[in-house]
């Protein structure tokens, strides 16, 4: 990462790594500020990142070169493809020959590839808003007074400036972001996964919103307890899609809000009687279990993620085909997902982190709606219970032994 | 499009409307130098161009003019999403004003947004081979000595060099690919469709290669009639295995090659004796059927490319499920892909710009090895037949009447 301090760094980093581990590759982000608090404490003022400041400035570069460090050794350590991100501010070009070099050291060991991402942020509302929402609540200002961290934070920022060089160095892999992606500028980009990453910045906003999802209501086939088909909604699930414009509207006020369905006639009935414009995706269809194989079935908590049953998907499946809808959320607004179990576990582990081993087993009920409401460091979650009986339709993930 | 001669305009332009029309966005590219042509006839020398030539710069303005007529008036009937493409160098900050002001004109009609992608080449090498691949070619040397058409067309760039502005204004929304797209900057880039054709251009390449496609050899399903599953080979789909690898030698050479197949046995059976790294990909598994009604197959023929099998796939779905697939592809090179009737349909209705309505019947005939070699103007295309019997499932579209 390149940048000044509050021009969302450290939310990019997270969502790249948080996109590229659902993708599947290996990502890991090492955030320098975290060893700086560990190695120095926390309440450092301004005055410690004043560039005249001898002791500021060599703990400074210890917590970089300690960060470094173990980024160098989990990345050479790791198996496959791995992605470390390394969230400092970089903000010279003597830094980041710096880091080239810590890098060439060890390309006997991996093939490392170092690509720049710099977001640069020239309006000041937009900085000091940043700075309110974010770094106020950071460790290094609990317990100080906002109006006296938010003037440090400023003081902070202006001892960067002095020695800021923006990217412009030809020979380096970058992505330059100005002014929330008005302008992207994109050097010496190589590889599919570069340029993935790439065209995920393109597609991120940063704009307030929220994400709600529910599974269809209950269908006939929950009640038979069999898996697959294209059945309707129980009487139950009926009077969940009746209850269901009340709870959105309840929750989401006069906002404006797009509901998402698959192809499949219980999700679109759920949404029946939402008054809001509709979009059916065959990419949200159910996991497709294919045909039946009772001894094949035993084995499947084995590996739950990567089970594909024959001529059906896996988890890992369903991942790759929902890849192009994560994508459109991402530049969506409010967005409402009638959807199914599979699928809705995927999503949910896309924005809550969550691992692949633990993605199969995502507790995600009959009638309830989930609402997450994206943050700089994560999700909200809420999930609104709605009072119709419904089948328990999760299986616990087994315990071993 | 903006862009000094020779800088491969015409082909980003074409390769750029084939995918938006495969996607099912309709596109139609207009090329200045035709209406040129057509207004002045062919074999107009460099003087023709020079900005001095009062005359010639008349007859120039009016064949932008024409060409600009026809895309407003087409673009302002189409029905739902269009894109028209105005392929001319449209090389100064004059022209491109020119440009908006003549869409601005027509916004009341239609919500017209203007994207500009520039081309930029300043590796002379690169310019002279593009020359004496594709311009000497062109309509405007036809019968022309190949040497002194090629000084000609040096002369017609410089005259266009003189007065080069490149895109550079903060409030146009556009594309710049820098040599060979080493360096791209993209400017005020709104909405999902310019987001796409951005990611779609950093991933195309120039470089020449091949595609061969070949369906699976003829399996078991395929001699008993039947559709869906996932059979096996019969003995003649065997003996077609055995063969490949000697076919693709013969016209592949000692150049490097990845084979792709579904995750179908029936080709990966296919690609057994193939000695080159392989992968599977679900998104090429075959149109999945669903579940038979008879009834609905007797209406498939009135609309068959957006036709969906109950519970199973449209020719649509298809399409949307192969775009990650056909953007890898672009990024690769020489590739073989082993896979099914409905799926090689659809990749070779992208290659060679059939449109929706055929492309469901186009004939891809079981052992045969269809080789796309892309050129700067569309692709050449070789059929190897292997002398090996298999049954025929092609089946033509019924005559209306």
């Amino acid at each position: 990462m390149v940048g000044l301090p509050a021009r969302g760094k450290t939310f990019i980093a997270q969502k790249v790594g948080r996109y590229l581990q659902w993708v599947g590759v290996n990502t890991r982000v090492f955030n320098v500020g975290e060893y700086r608090r560990e190695q120095c404490g926390a309440h450092q003022l301004h005055n410690f990142f004043d560039p005249e400041n001898p002791e500021g400035k060599r703990k400074r570069q210890e917590a970089a070169s300690a960060a470094m460090d173990d980024l160098l050794h989990w990345i050479t350590n790791e198996e496959g493809t791995a992605v470390a991100i390394y969230d400092a501010t970089n903000s010279t070009q003597e830094r980041r020959r710096w880091i080239l070099e810590r890098c060439r050291t060890y390309q006997a060991r991996a093939q490392l590839q170092v690509m720049f991402i710099e977001s640069v942020c020239e309006d000041e509302e937009v900085v000091m808003e940043n700075i309110r929402a974010v770094k106020l609540q950071s460790p290094d200002y609990a317990g100080v007074d906002p109006e006296a961290a938010a003037r440090d934070f400023r003081e902070r920022i202006r001892h960067y400036e002095s020695s800021y060089e923006p990217v412009q160095e030809r020979d380096l892999t970058y992505i330059r972001l100005v002014n929330v992606r008005s302008q992207v500028v994109v050097n010496l980009i190589r590889g599919y996964l570069q340029s993935r990453v790439v065209y995920y910045l393109m597609n991120l906003h940063v704009s307030r919103r929220c994400i709600f999802f529910s599974r269809h209501g209950e269908s006939m086939f929950n009640v038979e307890g069999k898996i697959g088909g294209d059945s309707l909604l129980s009487p139950r699930g009926e009077q969940y899609a009746n209850a269901l414009p009340q709870l959105i509207k309840d929750n989401l006020g006069s906002e404006n809000l797009t509901v998402w369905t698959s192809t499949m006639r219980r999700t679109i009935q759920t949404a029946s009687k939402l008054p809001y414009p509709k979009l059916q995706w065959k990419a949200l269809d159910e996991l497709n279990a294919g045909e039946k194989y009772p001894e094949d079935y035993a084995n499947r908590d084995d590996d739950k993620f990567n089970y594909r049953y024959r001529g059906g998907e896996s988890y890992r499946d369903v991942v790759l085909r929902l890849e192009p809808v994560m994508m459109e959320l991402e530049r969506q607004h409010n967005i409402l997902i009638i959807g199914h179990q599979a699928i809705l576990r995927c999503i949910y582990a896309y924005f809550m982190n969550l691992p692949r081993d633990e993605l199969p087993y995502i507790r995600v009920p009959l009638h309830t709606v989930i609402r997450l409401a994206p943050k700089a460091y994560g999700c909200e979650e809420t999930r609104f219970r709605v009072n119709i009986e419904a089948v328990d339709t999760h299986r616990p993930k087994p315990q071993a032994g």
